[in-house]
């Protein structure tokens, strides 16, 4: 547990790019830790939706140098009396509001992981306003996290009972989203691939086989896949499953094992 | 007006995301200063808009460290004969087309501001193109500011007639934009609201109440907020004002204060 | 050939921003070379649009300082048994498949270029997945690319017989694409404007005259002029080209001459 900030800071948000929100949280972090390298996990959570946001940062987990801080805001109870945690685990710093959004980077066997709530007021920052604590709050801890400036104790009381968030394996059988060319992403692990010896998944009527590469079927053509988050993914090679199939979030799917196919 | 630059360059621009304009600037910026941090502070301006571009520039003030450089590249008259200017104020130093698109950060009152016009054949820069004098001149010129190159006096006369753009006061009462949560921002301001004694707002035939926070009211309900940039904005808790009430730029408000509620 | 990489890296892909696809791709890149540079060239080729992509590519040249690695991941094959190219042309480092999309940036005329087949064998690499090469292998090599971990020559051998993409030339009298701006981008080059005489083009039926500026023409009224890319546009002065004149990537042009005007 003593492994120090590397001062490299990612920021997951649902705030878009339509705005300056981002690039204004942006400015708050370099005004708290001058030298902060700041990254781009992803600003296109959809607006608070605090599963999604867990997931994407959940994507984050073995993926950066050790020591990194994760700022995660996905916030839709900013300005009511939620907390704030920080989690140190996977080699890494995560930061959020305690509404389940940290949720998916809790290692699931016993690595060690401790969640600490941040004491805000025990930090000095000036009042914050009551819509945009990413700039007035978790940006400023964020840096200093990310600076140094406290210890990872230092930050609060260690606490037992974070707000647990839906994980991925209550989704079930179902398309957790889509993603920007249109793969459906599903909880269904690579773990229980070979469990269960899947070798297709039913969608929308569809029995698509479960490949090792999107090229090996012909263009055109769906498939299922175990995609770079080691999840499967139904995909069209060259083309988008989600609006070819008309197929969206929380569809239900079925897996074929090798008994049954 | 001794402040130095401190490296960081933020941009703001109406480019968009889907071609490669901002990537471009941003070598050219790097070739004239290598060590420039840049910061996007938003490229979502919408297309020629000086106005919101104003708006979001204005955001930025106060945001970042003393001595960044504020580029705004939302230029209409791109090829054409208007100025280049430069203006310290607010601690940074705002460069950008002369018009009106910095006017949102010039300080309302006496602190000290001083607008120059950017003498660009003194510079040396090779000739530019016509369409794209974000790349051709105003990243170089934010670069060597940055980088110290040229001192603010140095850069070109001072100048007391900066085309003034329309300010967030002319605006009325009316809708300015909606955010990408789909919150209507309008150009209400703390002082006004507290002044005028505000305690709701009336828009699209709804009477919402003035909140000190989104989760005031139940998840689906409208509610008034003072936000992040200090104005009153529209919103619903957990929700889109923007699509659900049909509301968009440029519609009207009503405010409702203490005695006539 | 003995340019030395100056530790900045671009990237170009199809990704979007809408997953944290690109993030991801960063920290990668960040755990083989902690002090990369990293710029955002655009992440909105359209998804697996190898010609789009080469076009965007191509851009960059003589963009970024000498040195700079710019990688480009616009890869349908992932998975499949594409090679990975490294080009060094144009006083900087390309990486990407052999796909075509590199091929705009090879000099046209008998400047010195180099192409090499990455022996990605060789460079000691964890097992990839087959879905994500952009992290897994894209990314670190333009890493230790950058970061002078491996030589030009070392990473493997000179190839002849890249794929070659469909180049601009040979796009015709058609519209590429239209930008953000809804500005309708051509092949035409400015070399063909002088030599050729070109006036005016149409489209859509219309002819509009090769002006210098965007100013030059009355607000809302169509014009041609040659783009900061080098190429002829048609634009409207103020406003949409593309969705005013219900034009689209591929559709037909004719230009007017001295001659014939």
């Amino acid at each position: 547990m003593d492994r120090q900030p590397n001062g490299m800071i990612t920021l997951l948000t649902d705030f878009g790019l339509s705005d300056p929100y981002v690039g204004i949280m942006k400015g708050a972090i370099k005004r708290y830790h001058p030298r902060a390298e700041i990254i781009d996990l992803c600003h296109a959570v959809p607006a608070q939706n605090v599963e999604i946001g867990a997931f994407f940062l959940a994507s984050a987990v073995g993926q950066f140098s050790p020591g990194t801080v994760h700022l995660a805001v996905v916030d839709p109870g900013v300005g009511m009396d939620r907390r704030m945690l920080v989690i140190y685990c996977q080699d890494c710093l995560w930061v959020g509001p305690d509404n389940g959004v940290l949720e998916g980077v809790l290692p699931a066997d016993d690595r060690p992981s401790e969640v600490r709530c941040v004491d805000i007021d025990g930090l000095g920052l000036p009042v914050p306003s009551n819509t945009f604590h990413g700039r007035d709050l978790f940006a400023p801890v964020a840096a200093m996290i990310s600076r140094g400036q406290y210890g990872f104790r230092a930050l609060g009381p260690r606490i037992e009972d974070p707000v647990r968030g839906r994980s991925i394996k209550e989704l079930g059988l179902r398309v957790l989203c889509a993603d920007g060319f249109g793969n459906l992403i599903t909880g269904i692990t690579a773990r229980e691939v070979s469990e269960l010896g899947i070798t297709a998944i039913e969608v929308a009527g569809l029995r698509v086989p479960l490949c090792s590469a999107y090229g090996e079927v012909e263009v055109g053509t769906a498939l299922a896949v175990l995609n770079s988050y080691g999840l499967v993914e139904i995909a069209i090679n060259g083309g988008n499953a989600a609006s070819s199939l008309g197929v969206s979030d929380g569809d239900l799917l079925e897996v074929v094992t090798e008994e049954e196919s």
